[in-house]
């Protein structure tokens, strides 16, 4: 535990706060929405300025790197400490699209402060939550009297993860040696609310594929041939059928090999959480909850794999009825995977299970357009209780964990740089993500500034067996 | 069986071929297409000149009866025998589109006759199959001497069976008295091959409906929320692969419920015919048969149920992946049914196999687009065999019997008029039903007319214990 006077922290927060939001609040001004080429300069606009502001803190490199899309911001600042654990921070300074005719009360790229909340696009994603390392880190060198921080610090700021992160990978693969590190601290996800601090331990992955089906070379009447010849739409929907057996658990042979089974520990700490599951289920804008039997609605969008149909599509579609035995059909899939599941395998054992259930008179075509791996850090990582601690202290309560059902860039730094990814956010449910009235509540700005002042300081004076130079 | 001598039929029509021809081509000039309606008045001008040919024929009465749509045709021609049975014979005189740029070789509506073939939209479906009658007619009184049929002869032809026959059963519903009759004629079927007459004894009935499932009120994120709440893509295709059981047969509760199996004889029949499985599956377009375990091809085809997917959709259909779960999904089904299931009833039991079937959560709407009954005469039926012995005296060889996978008005006659349907038709599967170069077989044309010639005769002096007068 770090003996840095919390109340120091707390005090040059104070102090530089009113400043620290005019900055973030310039930044927001930036409408940096990668998915739209007109703002195309806007984004490189945004890179330049957070690389200046960088500078600015104290960072000694920010450099604006290009990518075959919109340009990302990487930072550094060595500890000088021998030994230090190197940390590498991820974020994003694009955003999504907004428009005040979506529903903004206010002007999206106009931040306003209202009822301790600051209203822009970014606001919480990710630009406040990229943004609170700058205090962050001058609050630690305060509070501590170091001119450096305990860590050697790295911040990598992408600049397209509101498009799809395209160019991420390469970007990661070029830079590997500057970026090397021993853990990764993701800060572009939320917390469970806002009176409940929460540390996610970790993201699904993710296997997408295409299937096409065909069968008759083309469509022909289901009255002079129905009954007799295969139909692709009924095989389509008999794959998608049998992609789960009777208690919703996915059906593949070998799908859920190798699978990091929740522990006790695990299921315990999730059910400990405050979850209204009528409230949640709202939430999904679904009429009841159904999934794979035994295991909470928690543990099955955290913690279990699936198989879900995005896509169903063959025959007649249009109004009415027409009398066919369609020509084709098709299946769009995706599984989320969770650690201990390998995306290759996964993928072979779809090819292979598909492969074996089709009838004569049909021809498939399996297409993959996408895998994303999962990542997971144990909860006793000493890294992962850092974090905990750290954030512990900055909101005087105990720390609780979840894990995210989505997939993301996060298993893209894990799988590169081969490092634990650790995740710190402040962010809430009802900060409206991709949503209009976007905001941060500021009071937990500040305590995800506070934790990350905290936080480097406990990395490098804690259990550091997990940094790859402690091996 | 009659004493016409065959030999008077057949020298009649030799005689009157020429003209006949002539006359069927001048009313295959009239393009009356019914599901243009731009070709309305030449629907009009088909049934006046219709109406005009059978009065010429010497049908005392031949009306243009008004629908909400095309005109019919009806003629009527008593016997003047006390305890003549009456027999209505069903065609239609409207035509498929038909353009010489789809493939024809020639124009579609000028007849071209060539190597013992008559090419034109209509030849056999259904116009040379309704015109045989008038020829026919003309030489049963030549041959037999009467001057009025020997049956009371009715004729109804629509002008809308290549549109679905929308008004049809209103017309036989409004007119049952003038349509009364102890059995209908249709003929507008045909048989297995050239060298291998035919009369089928049944067509399959119709069920089709459409199943909306509704799940989440929008397409929801599949990494939030996926594999926690139902998917109504999902259910769709679990409710669509039910529909059938492992050996392919369909497992709706009480959708088989008094069904006429197969006979033993009919089984029989059916594997007498000259089939050629690999032929009859390029036929259907197919690479495979498929179909209910304990049966072959034809009797799937022809007299079992099935529960057919004529289309399928729900969620993201566009390129590349999109990982939602989809807020809808919708299912068109199809059900062919045989003798012995009732429409209402297999209606129920999909309404109630539905509802049993989908989980918490997904809403669904069912909605009935269409029964048609089916309907079956049975081989020792007087009539039936009378069809089937003037069959044989023209063709001079052994009939077979078939049936249809398909379904049509013939069940509106059966059902309406209360009276069994039989078929007379001499078309074959090369004639091109609604393809490029329709043609018919003017040797089949002319095996029609002599088919007809001898029915009559046969239907007035064989067995008539089933008319409706001797009972």
């Amino acid at each position: 535990m770090s003996d840095t006077p919390d109340s120091a922290v707390r005090a040059y927060i104070q102090q530089h706060r009113a400043a620290f939001l005019d900055d973030l609040a310039e930044w927001l001004r930036i409408p940096s929405v990668s998915a739209d080429p007109g703002h195309a300069d806007d984004v490189r606009r945004s890179a330049d300025w957070l690389a200046d502001r960088l500078r600015a803190t104290g960072f000694p490199v920010a450099e604006v790197w290009e990518t075959a899309g919109a340009p990302a911001v990487f930072a550094e600042w060595p500890s000088g400490d021998e030994g230090a654990p190197t940390v590498l921070v991820y974020g994003h300074h694009d955003v999504q699209p907004a428009a005040r005719e979506d529903g903004w009360h206010t002007e999206p790229f106009e931040p306003v402060v209202k009822d301790g909340r600051m209203y822009a696009r970014g606001a919480a994603d990710d630009k406040g939550q990229v943004f609170f390392h700058t205090l962050g880190v001058r609050a630690h060198l305060a509070a501590t009297g170091r001119t450096a921080p305990a860590v050697n610090l790295k911040l990598i700021i992408e600049g397209e993860e509101e498009f799809g992160s395209p160019n991420f990978p390469d970007l990661l693969r070029a830079h590997a040696d500057r970026l090397a590190c021993d853990a990764v601290i993701v800060s572009d996800t939320g917390m469970w609310a806002e009176d409940t601090p929460t540390v996610c331990t970790g993201l699904r992955g993710l296997v997408e594929c295409q299937v096409d089906l065909y069968g008759p070379d083309q469509d022909i009447h289901s009255g002079a041939f129905g009954g007799a010849v295969p139909n692709p739409a009924t095989e389509a929907a008999r794959l998608a059928a049998a992609l789960h057996d009777g208690d919703r658990r996915v059906a593949i042979p070998g799908f859920y090999d190798g699978i990091v089974e929740l522990t006790d520990r695990e299921r315990e700490l999730f059910a400990e959480l405050p979850f209204d599951e009528k409230r949640w289920t709202r939430g999904a804008h679904s009429h009841a909850t159904l999934g794979e039997a035994g295991y909470s609605t928690l543990e099955r969008v955290w913690a279990r794999p699936t198989a879900e149909v995005n896509g169903i599509s063959g025959g007649y579609q249009g109004p009415g009825g027409k009398t066919i035995v369609p020509s084709s059909a098709q299946l769009k899939l995706s599984f989320r995977l969770v650690a201990g599941q390998d995306t290759d395998r996964v993928q072979e054992a779809v090819r292979e299970w598909i492969a074996g259930r089709l009838p004569a008179g049909i021809r498939h075509e399996l297409t993959f357009t996408g895998a994303t791996r999962p990542c997971l850090t144990p909860l006793d990582h000493p890294a992962l209780q850092a974090v905990a601690r750290a954030m512990g202290r900055a909101f005087g309560q105990q720390v609780r964990f979840t894990r995210e059902g989505g997939s993301g860039p996060a298993a893209d730094l894990q799988d590169v740089l081969g490092v634990p990814v650790l995740f710190l956010g402040i962010s809430v449910p009802s900060d409206g993500w991709h949503a209009p009235n976007e905001k941060v509540e500021l009071d937990l700005l500040m305590k995800g500034v506070e934790t990350a002042a905290h936080l480097w300081d406990d990395l490098a004076t804690g259990d550091t067996s997990w940094t790859r130079r402690a091996h």
